[in-house]
């Protein structure tokens, strides 16, 4: 057994750093985002894939608290046969469990809570080979992307979210003690404890698309505030999950804490545990990544009870005035648009460009010869098959190709989508993006989210309409991402408070190796409250500070 | 005129003292409490009294946009003819003027809005006498409760609000550089700025009994991050709030701020305008002190679109086991029962003694013979009308007096509620509380909150049943304070265990100078939001992250 206070030792220079980085968002990263030998080792690749082999058509090892029969509800988006089967969940028993489990983890306090999450962390790490193959066949991302973006990208979003934590649920001190004088008489003295309290069962739902990335935030805020999580994963994707909850219970045990601090809520389709855990009367914190939709029910009927923290959707958009490194700008937005096939909630949507088109250094450019180039770009981008399907990903489900065929029937396809054969899985459908002509006043569709590969170029009046566009839009429908091109230092003032009347972080003139749709952990917050599309920032001190009160008691010395 | 960036560098200093000691939870107080000439000057209190009666029997000079007609609700609990008239509020009105004026104050800045706000609340610390008629003749408080809590202690917990929201709201910093190595090229790098965007119109509703004490956190961090503030008094306490509101837009004014960014929302009773105001889109962010069935409807209709603050009500606790002091003891608890005649929210109302007795150092009691002994402390600290007058205050509306009267009937009445004739203000209903008799069994009488000057002294099994009770009655019902009495650590341990199960801060074997109705700004937390009583504690990370967004933008350097 390893004490909770011995792994705070351990790695109080790791929460230390991380606690810095978080406060000065320069460029920090814990873990090393390159799979490559010279950094995780020569055998850490194979030996992944083994451990990842290995668990194929069989029941995963985990207990589930009350668990009856199992489930097995993946399929990979590349035809890998998965066969895992995972114990299904009884909500009230893991709500018991969770419950049982949480006073002896209160009186570890806020330092050893953290000790044992970068413990758990640091695991993971080890493990990011095997989650990458994990990622890749639950969620359809290419090797790579599944391996930074699921592995170290995810590890440090987590490590972030601890450092948060660690952070606000200690600013106030533990001990005080107050003097106060009194006209006359000796002064009053009294001795202060403040004592961190978790708010309650916490419940974290993933995604299909970034099991690891959307959910670590919250799992390990939750955790390091000192309450239990119940981690319900979308029934597309739960082997990521279940590897990292794993962890946590392995780790935690060591602790000699009660594993069922952690655990895993596996159901099939059609189960509903997501919203029977989210209306539970003990579970006081919902994480969620997903819809609008189910979103919008769980901020209208969980937050009775509960502090809900949403990221959902929106229309994630580009506004191009002009530019002076145009190939620059075509080849990052060709990019965006095709990574992981767009399958980002990060990925632009909608292009705003003037009907009178774009100054460039390449001469004017109207708003076809724009559309012509971007899917030119795109084009040169994903030209050879193997590069193609290492940036694209396999579709994830049948609504994103069901969007993507809708699309390609427009009446003005710039750029229409065509299949991409993967060589070690030639079943996999994997897609180029979709991209329509569309006019400003064609808001019925534009409006829409239409997550996956389809964006749409909009020809607005000009770049004033194309802001008032973009912050209407934004207002009423949230987005995630905005992003500008303009040489115009008034321009790029504009939509700077354009964006903060919409409420959205905005990126200006990416033209080189930073993408719209990626954000960096203890640098970039990643979405806003501030707009419809999500409640909450990936991390900041409302992301953690909902999640612990701190009680006080006082007596005279 | 006056910049906010003046004002910041003028109170500068005033500002980074306050951080520090919001921080550091030790004794510290920017306000003289002490209302006498050697602090305030010579005239200060004549000065004061001129101004109150100057706003006698008038129309209250102050702007209110779209009001039409006026509204005069106020009465005083000791019987002085106010009539003071107000402009009527147009919630609509006030809802569009608050959104016109936040661009500008936006544009500030965190430094600025609180340079700002400590201007504010230097000028209302210059009107403190004026504040303390106005606070006295409408709460009923006696005139150096209604000086101490209605100014310098509603001040320092103003000032701990706007240093707990400065301190949050720059704790990102507004600048960042950002530079990623890139293995075999060039590194990344990047520029990042952080913008803090209020959440919109910030909504505080007060109360009769501490107009400005409870207004105050919730005013003040919600202009400090970037909202606009509408004030809706209380119609029986509305003078405090419009004075403040009045120094609020006075200075905003100087600032070259819209003055609407405060306003006030002067009502008639049943005008209903407080629902009206709290589910409007555009209002954002409630702070609410009041009774639990409004907050409660407040919890459910308007946090679908905004942030809810929410002070109620609930079960104040003592748990009496045994004591080294017992005269401390009684002397103590009974000033706790009587001060302001028990019309605080953290006034004890459950006292549980073990039906065996205590033990003391004036030997063993049993629960009656602590019954009568707390009714003989009452009768000692109350029998000289004069200081009565003092420490009880006069009831402020019928609803508090026909519990008085109701719980007058109960059958084991062990000190009856008495009048007390105030020599300035013979009409003034002036009481002392009523102490009752029961059994743990009878909990349908004392799990009601009975807000005034009634309490119970309920005989338990044992300090351990005593101990059960406290977390189960507060846990289900809320409370704003607890308190043990006891010798042993062992009892003394458990009652923090307990505290922290039902979610209440707990003050330990006062027997001084310091009661468990008071909290202190800088040091004791008030509120916390792990019970129904309250959402929130005044003031953490918590009460004031909920109110803006940080919003960022990054380009290539």
């Amino acid at each position: 057994m390893t004490t909770p206070a011995e792994w705070y030792e351990t790695h109080s220079e790791l929460l230390d750093r991380a606690i810095r980085a978080a406060t000065a968002r320069d460029y920090w990263s814990a873990f090393p985002e390159s799979p490559s030998k010279s950094v995780y080792g020569e055998d850490a690749a194979p030996a992944g894939e083994r451990a990842f082999t290995a668990l194929l058509g069989k029941p995963f090892p985990i207990e589930v608290p009350g668990a009856t029969g199992t489930v097995s509800t993946e399929r990979s988006p590349y035809g890998l046969e998965l066969g895992v089967s995972y114990p299904r969940a009884d909500p009230l028993a893991l709500v018991a469990a969770a419950r049982a489990a949480t006073p002896a983890w209160r009186a570890v306090g806020p330092h050893g809570r953290a000790g044992v999450a970068a413990e758990i962390i640091k695991r993971i790490n080890a493990r990011s080979f095997e989650l990458a193959h994990a990622v890749q066949h639950t969620t359809g991302q290419a090797f790579v992307m599944a391996f930074q973006a699921g592995g170290p990208h995810a590890q440090d979003r987590a490590l972030e979210a601890v450092a948060f934590a660690l952070a606000a649920s200690t600013r106030l001190p533990a001990t005080a003690e107050w003097t106060k004088p009194q006209r006359g008489s000796d002064p009053l003295h009294l001795a202060k404890t403040s004592t961190v309290v978790g708010r309650g069962v916490g419940l974290v739902i993933g995604c299909t698309t970034f099991p690891t990335w959307n959910s670590y935030p919250g799992l390990f805020a939750s955790l390091v505030t000192g309450n239990p999580v119940i981690v319900k994963p979308h029934p597309g994707a739960v082997l990521p999950l279940a590897i990292t909850v794993q962890v946590c219970r392995a780790v935690l045990a060591e602790a000699g804490q009660n594993p069922d601090l952690v655990t895993l809520a596996a159901e099939e389709p059609g189960d509903g545990i997501a919203a029977t855990l989210a209306t539970h009367p003990d579970v006081r914190i919902v994480d969620f990544t997903g819809s609008s939709e189910f979103g919008n029910w769980l901020e209208a009927n969980a937050s009775r009870q509960a502090v809900v923290y949403a990221e959902k959707s929106g229309l994630n958009t580009v506004i191009v005035d002009s530019t002076d490194d145009y190939r620059g700008l075509l080849r990052n937005l060709a990019f965006s648009l095709s990574l992981y096939s767009g399958q980002m909630c990060t990925t632009p949507q909608n292009i705003l460009v003037p009907q009178t088109g774009i100054d460039t250094d390449a001469g004017h450019r109207g708003v076809d010869e724009f559309g012509a180039d971007l899917a030119g770009a795109l084009d040169k981008l994903l030209g050879d098959p193997q590069r193609a399907a290492g940036t694209l990903g396999a579709i994830v489900n049948d609504g994103v190709l069901s969007r993507l065929t809708e699309a390609g029937t427009a009446p003005s396809v710039i750029h229409p989508s065509t299949q991409v054969t993967h060589e070690q899985y030639p079943d996999a459908t994997i897609r180029t993006p979709v991209v329509v002509r569309l006019d400003a006043a064609e808001e019925k569709l534009y409006t829409r989210e239409w997550f996956g590969p389809v964006s749409f170029v909009i020809a607005t009046e000009s770049t004033p309409h194309s802001l008032r566009v973009f912050a209407e839009t934004v207002r009423g429908h949230g987005a995630l991402t905005a992003s500008v091109y303009s040489t115009s230092p008034d321009v790029l003032s504009a939509a700077r408070e354009a964006a903060l009347d919409a409420g959205v972080h905005l990126s200006e003139n990416l033209t080189g190796g930073v993408f719209v749709n990626q954000t960096a952990a203890f640098s970039d917050l990643h979405g806003t409250g501030a707009n419809p599309a999500a409640t909450a920032s990936l991390t900041d001190d409302y992301f953690v500070t909902g999640r612990f009160f701190t009680l006080q008691s006082r007596h005279h010395v």
